[in-house]
């Protein structure tokens, strides 16, 4: 097999693969090449800028912020904005998108160097890229039908996730520990809401607010409280 | 004028403010309402659900993160995926879009009761909810023209974006003092890629890794790794 054909071939296995992941063809082959390279396998392009999946993950993790957001939005008309984020934090997290990866077949595809590339959201990261290939490739209309069609509603049980507790209180006092920093609850305000009561709660580190959060149950805010500030501590 | 009309001529009112700040008469008004309805002059509508603009506001939130993602990835074709995270949080921040809502003339709309509602953000979070309506009300493609077409080129100077330093390291350093907290750069790593030295930065507060940045300038790194420690203390 000639240099060309040879080239052509992979190429065609590549987009193959890719029409069964996705259901459909690609257009623009090289955008989901770009997806699938690790900055262990990649080249300089320009200026010390290389080849890598860092910019399309950053893309796709925008992407797929909002189709999510859509989607919680129309799926629970009757749930605060709180409720809302946490259910997308349940739904798209370093966690859920690593796992996502493998259970596309997606990692098997990804380009890097073993020797260079020790990275626990390896998978994740290229599961974003693909996001925003998919966006830049297709358009906003084709990529939200394949991440609500093809992953939510095929990989992720929603229901089961809206009543597993993703215990961001025991994560966040776990980190608590490890960090030696003292922490607690302490609820801010306590307001009338017609005939409720509507309570909250910050999460307080070292004396400091970190997070709040709002329901008419004390639990319930708590556990946005602690959402907030696993947040804002970078260890969702 | 008998009630009915009188409630119309205020919808028309409305409808022709809207046509004339969004370039295009709203399908669907009553989600133009909501977006401009402040949580203190809310109702109930079901199970201490208010129809406040606090729902549109995340999801306007998240739209326009994806807007302004595609659009940063798409006019600088050869920065780094922490230079488009700095450049959005420069266009979208709290600070920022309070502004763009009274640029708009959007704030002189927004319902609101002026003895409860002592609110930072009141203007800024009417403008995401704003986005949120349109995003229902006409997809997303007329949503992404807006945003780009009436907001970004209309509204803010990108180029001198680009080259302000929006001073995160700086306001790290206030944040810092005025909680009484030791702050510091720590040099994480130095890499050679290809010619060039890739630099790692810690933004360490107490002694704890808050924030990272990469790049070849050692003060390009540091406003990154002081930017990604600002959104993580939730002071941008």
């Amino acid at each position: 097999m000639g240099l060309l054909s040879r080239f052509f071939s992979k190429d065609k296995a590549l987009l193959s693969s890719l029409n069964n992941m996705l259901g459909f063809y690609p257009s623009n082959i090289n955008l989901y090449k770009s997806a699938l390279r690790h900055r262990s396998a990649a080249t300089e392009i320009k200026n010390g800028i290389k080849n890598s999946n860092e910019r399309l993950e950053y893309l796709g993790d925008a992407i797929l912020g909002a189709v999510v957001a859509d989607y919680v939005f129309k799926k629970f008309p009757y749930k605060e904005e709180g409720f809302l984020t946490e259910m997308r934090s349940k739904i798209v997290s370093r966690e859920s998108n690593n796992k996502l990866c493998r259970k596309l077949g997606l990692d098997a595809l990804i380009q890097n160097n073993p020797d260079n590339s020790p990275n626990k959201s390896m998978h994740g990261d290229a599961f974003e890229a693909l996001i925003g290939a998919i966006y830049l490739d297709k358009g906003y209309r084709v990529c939200r039908r394949f991440i609500i069609g093809r992953i939510i509603q095929h990989h992720l049980d929603i229901d089961t996730l809206e009543n597993t507790e993703t215990n961001f209180k025991s994560r966040l006092i776990e980190w608590a520990q490890r960090e030696r920093k003292a922490f607690a609850f302490e609820l801010a305000e306590e307001s009338e809401n017609g005939n409720r009561r509507l309570i909250s709660i910050h999460a307080m580190v070292d004396g400091e607010v970190l997070g709040t959060g709002q329901d008419y149950s004390k639990k319930k805010a708590e556990q946005i409280a602690a959402l907030d500030a696993c947040k804002k501590l970078g260890i969702l």
